[in-house]
């Protein structure tokens, strides 16, 4: 239970209960839970291309023969991958960045793995590079700062759409989300 | 408190609250709150032009010499104008569309201003049309219906962009939020 209660969002009264529930699963089915918290840890690591998590090396979007390896989608964290993973519309590759710039806390453009994604474009075969780092200040100072090491290389590079959240009112929307929605406006 | 009850988002005790309220103004104060609630429907009505609500006619939007008249935002309601002008982005005129297409509950386009707003892009002088129906399934039929209307005018309409909302974190995007963020990017 302390084990359990040390999770983030897992509380003590969560952790009793996940304790039961453990106790009354099969022999099979809870060695099969702990091989897993095992396997994040003994086999899970960074792919080397795009600083994905699997447990291959590259990983299995890198080396998936449908996918269109011209295109490289940039995020900050594994998460925000497996979010865009699920919209299931985007078909190129990826590059995990490992978080944003963010001088007050002391992470630079350095501590990112931004060189390795500019050796990638060097490498040749990739036609666009889309940052889709998040619409906050920092995601946007790092999507400059990536811009910015691209410039040379004379691919494309894009930024995902900021504007108005679909399905949402435009009533509620703030000041900022107005703006971005009638700067970015498009032709119909 | 019977009258003030009755009024959306007012329950019996903010009625109370608000009626002893009103109680220990200066007759002044509250003679001047009646008569604003009198005035609404007395002296409040439709902008012949763009159908906003005003006290005078044209509206002191349309009427602005220091606003830009060859560009109309087209809103639902009066209250997405009102948002958007809090934004203080957008210099130019608007169109209050009186809500959006609804086959459902009987809303055609006959019965929203979409012929006026013709009408209005005839007459001369407006070089864009910027469509901000809601980015819901009813909003963009209406955008649709407005866009196939003015095609042969030759104007320039465009619709608002969506996409992730400034400031939130793409981890908790849905997937139409993505797929239009990576369908509406923009090159950098």
């Amino acid at each position: 239970m302390e084990e359990l209660a040390a999770l983030p969002g897992i509380g003590p009264k969560s952790a009793e209960r996940i304790a039961f529930h453990i106790l009354r699963l099969s022999a099979e089915d809870a060695l099969k839970l702990a091989r897993a918290v095992e396997n994040v840890k003994l086999r899970l690591k960074q792919c080397s291309a795009c600083f994905n998590l699997s447990d291959t090396d590259p990983c299995h979007i890198c080396s998936d023969p449908r996918r269109d390896h011209s295109v490289i989608c940039v995020v900050e964290q594994p998460r925000d991958l497996l979010t865009i993973e699920r919209a299931a519309r985007y078909r190129g590759d990826y590059h995990v960045l490992g978080g944003h710039i963010a001088p007050l806390d002391g992470i630079e453009a350095e501590h990112l793995t931004i060189a390795r994604l500019a050796e990638r474009v060097k490498d040749g075969g990739i036609r666009e590079v889309i940052i889709a780092t998040n619409p906050t200040l920092e995601g946007d100072a790092t999507a400059l700062e990536i811009s910015n090491r691209l410039r040379d290389s004379g691919i494309k590079v894009t930024r995902i759409a900021r504007g108005i959240p679909s399905g949402s009112q435009i009533e509620y929307a703030s000041n900022s989300i107005l703006t971005d929605a009638l700067d970015g406006r498009r032709e119909m």
